[in-house]
């Protein structure tokens, strides 16, 4: 899921009013033939608030048609996270049930995950201001706030979970994937009947058993994809150092658009092509002086090659341990575009069911958040 | 050279007391001998304060016993450049004259080099307050402020040159080489009878011929330098972010020493072995209750390694294409030990001078600043 801390330490104003994107519900909604068994929501039906508490983005969504994405640095933030809560709840004045999920406690200005997952508890506790409030547990369990906090481990970075058990039902039989690619990570999560089937528990081990790479569209420096990029004929070294991200090479080539509201970028300057231009060319240590479009497009699309290449060769290796190959695959979040890419790369032949093509962009790139909504909706099976 | 712009966005004040390390005039100087006719200062001869302009840290040296490195985030606080040179200049009462070069202008804040060499210059005629002030540029020429104005690309990325032309009085005769690796950076720069005889003479020119590697011992991210790293009998992806640096590798390590008031890391927290095992164990998503010492050492020694070994493969191909091997390689900075690794690595056989031994540390670590204060001293050739 996207989430979790970095540098870009200047301060920014929590919560400014244009960096919000709210669900327009655009999607074509085929889901009620998918869902018999979701509730339809009735003037007595309880009325739930989601929130996926990530460590670079707070993003919220109430099961139905609205969902909010908010950029929050919780590394430098943290202390803010009470009104980061409080207003993402007052988007939603009838919510009465809130249910939590997070990824935010692996931020680095915790000294553990069990640290961080008692401060966003505790956070979410004053926010809620008395709501009935549910923290879900990698195990599919919604538990009290109480209860999570003294299972810590099992609370934490949960969201792909809920995501996954979401998901399930798109591939209610055989076998099955959810591969989500968000801002700084790509969860792959194998299913079997609709069911997740992860060996990883933990992000380390789901990173080790390749079920969690963290890598992503916008967040990841440019310097950890690759080494050399062509420079006119040659091959330049990248410096190791966060000159520029992903973000700017999806927006060179037209992946991802341009939000010049949105300034977490590597230079904290506008993210549109003109400032990823400066900052591709800060890459190779030369300037626009001496960098010009074609440049610029010719090592966006190195890194983009690069990062597909890394990918596909880890979902080969997932892939080729499940008992079965996966017959569908369910992608999600903003760097969808990236999992059809490396599924082509990866020559997978299954059938494709994309989330922003099922719930639309906005509830997709809110995917844990809708789908926590949904399933707190639903109640326990 | 350290220098260039990268996250890590908390603002700090400037000139924290307790930041500064003065040259003690520690180191055995056998200097006197190898350089003949260096003038020995007497009460009527100038005073230069030579200073490198770097986007990490600044560094000031009079060429004799001092010299001063201060941390200084150029891409978050461009605005106290004035008051932090006009410090540094202070420190030297008796300086009237003053002599400049810089890297800093590769700092994100600045949309081109131009514009970096052009605040800098601006800065530093402030805050030479009058004095004497000459800026040097890649070409070996020390000129005007007006002059430098006027020819923005040579004063860009300069020190390297200074160092080397100073080095070289080290290897008179043949052929050699100059190390320097610093925080952010490693210099190659090769001699011919003492002069340097590089092919780039821009950042990315020097790039791609393996002059300058942009790697460090303190600022680059991990994730910049190897894929996996060892753990637990498995083999960890490391997270695309900069939740630890090669600093905490070698603080792990032993090669560089703690120091509870540097906060410049990749978490803001001290450099201190204590939190290098925290962010280390950060960059694989675990955290101190499941990452002991042993894990630390282990994932520490695998990315020194890789660093070594990326370093040695461009050292060899830069010696390969030398007419003669170097029969003599100056290293300095502090990360000599790093320089040592490599050329044992790559095999390369010459004798080695060390600036740290024949000028003692602190002089070393601001080899630029020391070596341009000589040079100057002694004018024109």
């Amino acid at each position: 899921m996207s989430g979790y801390a970095g540098r870009s330490k200047k301060s920014i104003s929590p919560l400014p009013a244009k960096s919000w994107s709210v669900a327009s519900g655009r999607g074509r909604r085929r889901a009620p033939a998918r869902f018999p068994n979701q509730p339809r929501p009735t003037a007595f039906s309880m009325k739930w608030l989601a929130l996926d508490i990530g460590g670079a983005n707070i993003k919220a969504a109430d099961g139905e048609q609205f969902a909010v994405s908010q950029p929050f640095p919780m590394w430098e933030d943290s202390r803010h996270l009470v009104d980061v809560l409080r207003t993402l709840i007052a988007l939603v004045p009838r919510a009465t049930h809130i249910a939590a999920t997070m990824t935010g406690e692996l931020a680095d200005c915790f000294s553990t995950k069990a640290q961080g997952v008692e401060f966003i508890l505790n956070a979410l506790n004053v926010a809620a201001d008395g709501r009935h409030t549910r923290v879900y547990l990698t195990n599919g369990r919604l538990v009290s706030l109480q209860a999570a906090l003294r299972q810590p481990l099992l609370a934490s970075a949960s969201n792909w979970h809920a995501l996954a058990s979401f998901a399930g039902r798109y591939v209610a039989d055989g076998s099955g994937l959810v591969m989500d690619v968000g801002s700084t990570t790509c969860d792959l999560i194998p299913l079997v009947d609709g069911q997740p089937v992860t060996i990883g528990k933990t992000d380390t081990n789901r990173m080790i058993n390749g079920e969690l790479i963290y890598t992503g569209v916008q967040r990841t420096p440019v310097c950890a994809i690759t080494q050399l990029v062509p420079w006119r004929g040659r091959k330049c070294p990248l410096a190791h150092e966060v000159f520029a991200t992903m973000w700017d090479v999806y927006l060179t080539l037209d992946a991802l658009p341009e939000d010049p509201s949105r300034k977490d970028t590597a230079d904290r300057r506008p993210a549109t092509k003109e400032f990823a231009h400066d900052r591709l060319a800060r890459a190779i240590c030369a300037d626009r002086e001496v960098f010009t479009d074609a440049d610029a497009r010719a090592i966006a699309e190195a890194l983009a090659d690069a990062q597909i290449k890394k990918i596909a060769s880890i979902i080969t290796q997932l892939v080729a341990r499940l008992q079965q190959p996966p017959h569908t695959v369910v992608i999600s979040g903003q760097g969808e575009f990236l999992a059809r890419a490396v599924l082509e790369r990866a020559k997978i032949k299954t059938s494709i069911v994309s989330l922003t093509r099922e719930l639309g962009p906005e509830l997709s790139s809110c995917g844990p958040a809708h789908a926590l909504a949904v399933l707190a909706k639903e109640g326990p099976k």
